[in-house]
């Protein structure tokens, strides 16, 4: 299967949507599904999500809907999720142990392969069956064994060094929890933030938005 | 101080970013910036800086730059930090652990009253010095606590019946990280979501885009 080029930003961002959607359909048996119904289930418009799929090409006849199987399976293609990326997990804290045992990273085209910290009191611990590695054989590790991606779930003044040795170690694809910005670092690496903090203040606005309180004391 | 209207979904979402930079620019004693400054520190043009931040009006000054005090108290009147919003948690699990130790709410306009799971081992528990309730005192803990939002850390498959629960109870503003599309179910409600699984194929997608790999082996 070939890969699709000028795919915009916003298409890219829905769809692990449509993919989680047409993985329950295909779970559920269904074969087929119109733009509308697919537009109900996901609260989008049926024009928006013909738009998004015709990227794509060649799915969706007028009248006969998509096929939910070669449509969810093209989707993953896309994804890159037909890929396995080894990734290693840098901070065995709360945040990186809740990663490390809630994601179903190999759904996701991922393994992982490796999980670093400099607390004494976590390195030889268990995650996920993996055993905890000392920081300071990043290096060793990443030389020995092929690493295409980063976790960073450690505190902010702890993600510049490490980033660096990664940087040179090669690693250079980062899944990026600490609220530091490696972008800025660095101009050829790639980086998916989640930045918990942003995300909570953005709930925040929405609230304030919503009720547009005149004064600053709380509803 | 006057709430701001119509300022667009893609500046919002760059107003924690402006917030935290501007914050260590504060922590480190700096007075003014430029939008050229500022750019270079955040990734962005001068062009789009100036652009989000002529949304609130009134700062920067041809050749003087912003105050850095004043925007940055700005920015978290708009972001609504200046309220205290009371949250939930639902879901002891590892990543409402993580979630609940992590999270500086306090900063974020919010502060964690209550944590709640429907485990016997976790309920009694404390995180945060927060005592784990068991999920049936949902609705009498609502009734005696103003309860502004709620997290859900809990399996997709849980979601909906809790998330009717609140609802009926009044919580309307949710903290999503399950793979449960709530907006989809309810209308009138204020949902911001962190899928975590979504945002790692973000993540294979940009790795697998940027190699383009002909066929499905890893680079």
């Amino acid at each position: 299967m070939h890969r699709y080029k000028n795919i915009s930003a916003p298409v890219i961002k829905r769809l692990p949507r449509y993919y989680r959607f047409l993985g329950e359909l295909h779970d559920k048996g269904v074969i087929r599904i119109s733009s509308r119904e697919l537009s109900v289930k996901m609260g989008l418009t049926a024009s928006q999500i013909r738009q998004d799929l015709n990227c794509f090409g060649g799915f969706g006849q007028q009248g006969y809907g998509y096929p939910v199987e070669s449509l969810y399976n093209e989707i993953a293609h896309i994804l890159g999720l037909d890929h396995t990326y080894s990734a290693i997990l840098i901070g065995a804290g709360n945040l990186g142990k809740a990663v490390a045992m809630h994601m179903s990273f190999e759904k996701r085209g991922f393994r992982l392969i490796g999980i670093f910290d400099n607390d004494s009191k976590k390195i030889g611990t268990e995650i996920r069956g993996i055993m905890v590695s000392d920081l300071d054989s990043l290096e060793h590790f990443c030389s020995q064994n092929k690493t295409d991606a980063a976790i960073f779930c450690v505190p902010k003044n702890a993600v510049h060094d490490i980033a660096d040795r990664l940087y040179r170690a090669g690693v250079k694809n980062y899944w990026n929890f600490s609220h530091y910005d490696l972008s800025v670092h660095y101009d050829d690496i790639i980086v998916e933030n989640v930045h918990l903090n942003d995300s909570l203040m953005i709930l925040c606005y929405k609230i304030s938005d919503a009720n547009d309180f005149p004064d600053n004391t709380s509803a």
